[in-house]
């Protein structure tokens, strides 16, 4: 990298230019503008950056500075970040932390990244249900401010940890002093079981608009809370996972000006190489008709415009379908009412690309007489293999998604180009065998 | 639709059954069950729906029943229900409302949906820079309950409405309860104008992981605040937005199972009928080389092979590049950048396949001499041919994005189809190119 940001060593640094330079700035730029920044400034900054970052900046500093940018990260964070430090060097890092801290990372690294319990802080506010509220607000002034992630919600345990029910900031604010905390909690609590997947958390987010859930494991006993702001970054990572998948690469895991050249052709060959031999199968197919393609060379011409119609139309029902199953709008189970539609779209879109097929080659060959006496038949062909491509496509599309869920893999393997190679195959079939069909005895 | 769930009528319906079946009940169903539900169950339910449900529910709802569930809404999500209802009878709703939040919604109404104006609310917790940390508490509890909608700042307004600052709940309640509020308020703000767009905002809730934002006008008056919830649902509509303009279809703006048959296949036909209309040039390239497929027919067989890689390698830098940007990971000013990565990128992926695809040609011809004494010609010419294609669609599918964002369109329109679709008419003209310099004398 090359590009530097204009720094301009009269002027101190802000934050916000910072940011702004990060991901063009070098590693050793990184952390010599890092130190550059006054102390306040420098802990806003690093709280802003993504795990990975705040991992990387660290370990370039000298040991005995790390300890206090340690300390300075809530557990669910100083888990995360260690989670991105090579496994050699984490105890080092561990052994930053106070002891209760350190109990409650070292608890944290238990749990899978994309869990619930690996995005959960350990640190929320507690109550007891015989406190009045007068009670229950003095204590969470004296000894909440400092341990609680979130001051939105407080919950209610028994002695050993069952989760009773949640009062809000506001129920405590506007109920009477002298009030039992149990007569005002809500108990018609959601709790996240550890193991919940992060993106069936962020559709239970969505579905109710709470500032947090609990979680709590087998027996009831809570263990953490997840906030809303880690749901957006596991949105955001779900969404360009997918997005990655679909365009047919494998998942990229870092900015994209931050992945080497190397990493990059790697991520992106294997598929490549693999639609490539997929694709290959279009030779063998066409070998067999290379009789019809001697007999009548302008069947070639239209080859890359049928398979291609089928390609195009399979991305966008496998996109849809890969986008509507991520969002929970479609499930496993509605695979039969998603084909029945699918097939309706398939013969409705075939049908159009059909009619502009027609219309195309009888307008050119009223114009150039580029296609010869059996313009009529060759339309035909291309017309009916247009409505069997179309079709085929959009079935394969939308099906492929469901199969691989079922198979208990990520619907968004499906990608675009894989769906379109598996459709030009079949579609070079489709085309040829409706030119026998259609030509024999004129053309062919 | 058919399936309806087995509600079993003896046993009431829950929360969560409803939620689960929502998306396969018809509208009469719907309204049926949402009827069926108790006054705290049918609260919370009618709460957890999207704006566009809460719509249709409504007015399926007899006028008179209208009123208690509009009031239920806070202004921003009343704002929201409205925008969704034809323009006719907006009027009529916001007679429902009571008189200040009226006002405040009508002033919501002014804002496009997706800019910060739109997406704020005008509740939030307002404190002055004299009052003291008791005063402030005492205050709170008093006015701000019912009316804020987040409870995790109070911000700190000049008489006229500027903004001056903001204090944590959690900064009130570890003060001194005689210091002043404005000797503990944070200054150092990141306010937000009214037109900021909505993706914009998201990657600045990203940046700084704060639970509000405030939203100021162009005289630094205080507006509203924007909350981190309600950027969960933008993340997830970008990301959908983008998903599918990537798949090569315009946005459904529904979920999948709610669009009828008819919309869906307009919202797909157009662009697959401007794929078809593009891709139709491909007859047009093979036209010119209809004399070297006669001589050669063994040419065409590698047609699809060679133009599917270009498309697919397209598909795959498009969809990265897309992604980056609207992650902010890579701006306008990096076009040279990405370009370069992408050249390599492109000659690295481009000299795999062909390295592939001479083996596969190479294999094939001894063992099922298909291809003729010419066959290492052909082979180069396919290889020669691939490296160029790849080459091509890497560059195409990385430039086009940002061609869109410099023209002022969305970089998302560089769909994987749409990239596919330019890079097959080149990619014929390259193959049928590199056929001619090498292979005239011996098959042509």
């Amino acid at each position: 990298m090359t590009s530097s940001p204009d720094t301009d060593l009269e002027e101190p640094l802000s934050i916000q230019d910072l940011q702004e330079a990060w991901s063009l700035l070098v590693h050793a730029d990184r952390v010599e503008s890092f130190r550059a920044l006054g102390r306040p400034d420098a802990e806003d900054f690093f709280l802003s950056l993504s795990a990975r970052d705040q991992a990387e900046l660290l370990m370039a500093l000298p040991p005995a500075e790390r300890r206090s940018w340690m300390r300075l990260l809530a557990p669910d964070d100083a888990a995360d970040l260690i989670q991105e430090i090579p496994h050699e060097q984490r105890d080092e890092l561990l052994a930053l932390l106070d002891d209760p801290t350190r109990q409650e990372v070292s608890g944290l690294l238990a749990y899978a990244e994309d869990d619930a319990g690996g995005l959960m802080s350990p640190r929320y506010a507690r109550l007891r249900p015989d406190m009045t509220v007068d009670e229950a607000i003095t204590y969470l002034r004296r000894h909440a401010a400092q341990r609680a992630e979130t001051l939105t919600y407080a919950y209610v345990l028994t002695p050993d940890h069952k989760l009773l029910g949640v009062v809000s900031y506001r129920d405590l604010i506007t109920a009477k002093p002298d009030q039992r905390v149990e007569a005002i909690m809500r108990t018609d609590l959601i709790t996240v079981p550890e193991a919940m997947d992060q993106e069936e958390l962020s559709r239970l987010f969505a579905a109710h608009r709470l500032m947090a859930f609990p979680v709590v494991d087998a027996e009831g006993r809570m263990k953490g809370i997840v906030t809303v702001d880690d749901i957006v970054d596991v949105v955001r990572e779900e969404a360009t996972e997918d997005i990655q998948k679909i365009g047919g690469t494998a998942v990229l895991d870092a900015p994209y000006l931050r992945v080497g050249i190397g990493e990059m052709i790697k991520k992106r060959a294997g598929w490549l190489a693999f639609l490539f031999l997929g694709e290959s199968l279009t030779a063998t197919a066409m070998g067999y008709f290379q009789a019809e393609i001697a007999r009548a060379v302008v069947l070639a011409l239209f080859v890359p415009l049928v398979i291609s119609s089928g390609g195009n139309s399979g991305s966008q029902a496998t996109t849809i379908v890969i986008r509507a199953m991520a969002l929970g709008e479609v499930k496993l189970r509605d695979w039969w009412h998603v084909m029945r539609r699918e097939i309706l779209s398939g013969l409705g879109l075939g049908a159009i690309l059909a009619s502009i097929g027609i219309a195309r080659i009888l307008v050119w060959e009223a114009v150039f007489h580029t296609y010869g006496p059996y313009h009529t038949l060759i339309a035909l062909c291309v017309a009916g293999s247009l409505i069997g491509v179309v079709l085929w496509g959009t079935i394969v599309g939308s099906m492929l998604p469901f199969l691989l869920r079922r198979l208990g893999l990520d619907p968004a393997t499906a990608s675009a180009p894989f769906v379109a190679t598996l459709v030009d195959v079949t579609g070079l079939i489709i085309y040829f065998t409706m030119a026998r069909i259609l030509l024999t005895g004129t053309l062919l």
